[in-house]
């Protein structure tokens, strides 16, 4: 099973990109977990340590995929 | 069942994207059709009528997802 994490910040780019991934993302083969980085603001480290540089990413296995581009990692730090 | 077209042009960062896509994709939400607009050169004004201006993209349920960034459709076009 793969270890799924969609980072985001809320953005409406984001919401779209969140409910393409829960929607059809195989349960089976990937648990994915939901972090909105705009309010969980502690693990906006670890995803820039996965290699996030952009949101919506959704991260598998170590593999980052940027979605579309909501936000840069910079601009959500900011806040 | 979605459909679900995954637009690439054979670059690295369109392989990675595309096992992803293969891996992770739940086949009994959405028939995921491959193409390779650098073999399928026909099929380019298809995407960008869809809305891909970057591949590799994935084009759901008429909703576009550029994932990262391989190439831009315009340097598909050159070929």
């Amino acid at each position: 099973m793969a270890k799924a994490v969609f980072y985001h910040a809320g953005c409406k780019v984001c919401v779209s990109a969140e409910q393409m991934v829960l929607d059809n993302l195989d349960p089976s083969k990937a648990a994915v977990e939901i972090v909105h980085l705009g309010e969980q603001r502690n693990r906006i480290a670890e995803a820039e340590g996965a290699g996030v540089q952009s949101v919506p990413a959704l991260v598998i296995d170590g593999n980052v995929f940027h979605i579309n581009f909501g936000a840069s990692l910079e601009d959500v730090k900011k806040g």
